[in-house]
């Protein structure tokens, strides 16, 4: 993969930074500060679009030259959202409520090419079943403290959580937090439109 | 989790432990030394259950008391089984053949209690969908060495090869080696017929 421009990841998720390094790719990581509290923004697409733009834009008025890459990643059950739980207990009801049923992940990325401020958006959905889990197993997990920074309370690659997803029918990498596969098309057919490759 | 014995993984596959590790279990790694090449068994099902089970009991040889997990993955495309390639020609022709297809992805696992020698054998299966990809990309890939010691010539979590993969279908863990969901309750059912649990 050839990346003609300094790159720069606006997300201080480490299962994204790992997903990027399995790509053998280099890049910077700056937090990007951006309230991720969008609640008025109820239909996915639009939510994890806008919020990838924000994160991009924000860590991109500090990047003179670059790639700068935001994401966001919610999970959404029967066309609710479910963002990262506030407490304990949020995670508690959330994970009851995926217990036995698929919901959808969605991701949205974007790639804003510093200085010219062009913007690259796109996004990927993977559906993902759970097993029947039951209260002793999702209070354990809880009581781990893993769900609490996570979508939807749980983490597919890095945690107990694993064992509660029967199957998913998608991208692979998209459950983990970052389009892999999509991204990797992206900043290609993005860099051709720049006249970088 | 409840792990009534000691664990022994019958197998050097770095992707294996770090799954293992995720469920939070200690466990300790024995190679077992067993000849992968069983050509005549072309039945994927039969293939990847006996070999899982040949692995666990050469081990199980060596163990007084636990539970030793042998576990073996291959990929059939078109009912032809793809194991690991020999060599480099070999990976690029598996990976041609992917391209732009959907293949299987079977893992067969068994425990083994010692010192009863009572066996638990199961399998999982997951299609996996490549997307098209393109020579130059197969020979980058393989140049990495990355493919040699992997089924179907290809890793999906940890190395480029990551980026072939357009969708999969079925249990995410299965893909990198170890279906993690099916084994966490094969683990307890085993145990309670075992009067452990």
């Amino acid at each position: 993969m050839i990346i003609k421009k300094h790159l720069i990841l606006a997300s201080r998720s480490p299962r994204r930074q790992l997903l990027l390094k399995q790509l053998g790719l280099k890049f910077d990581v700056v937090e990007s500060g951006v309230d991720e509290d969008i609640d008025h923004i109820q239909i996915p697409i639009e939510h994890v679009t806008i919020l990838s733009q924000r994160k991009a834009i924000a860590v991109g008025k500090q990047v003179e030259d670059g790639f700068v890459i935001g994401a966001d990643t919610i999970v959404v059950l029967d066309g609710k959202i479910l963002g990262k739980p506030e407490d304990e207990n949020e995670a508690i009801e959330m994970l009851s409520l995926l217990s036995d049923r698929t919901h959808t992940v969605f991701t949205g990325f974007t790639i804003l090419d510093r200085p010219s401020n062009k913007i690259y958006s796109d996004y990927e959905t993977t559906d993902v079943t759970f097993r029947k889990i039951f209260i002793d197993e999702i209070k354990e997990y809880v009581r781990s403290g893993s769900p609490l920074d996570k979508a939807g309370a749980y983490g597919i690659q890095d945690d107990y959580g694993a064992v509660f997803v029967k199957k998913i029918d998608g991208c692979f990498y998209n459950v983990v937090g970052f389009p892999l596969t999509k991204f990797y098309l992206a900043i290609e057919k993005f860099q051709k439109e720049l006249g970088l490759l």
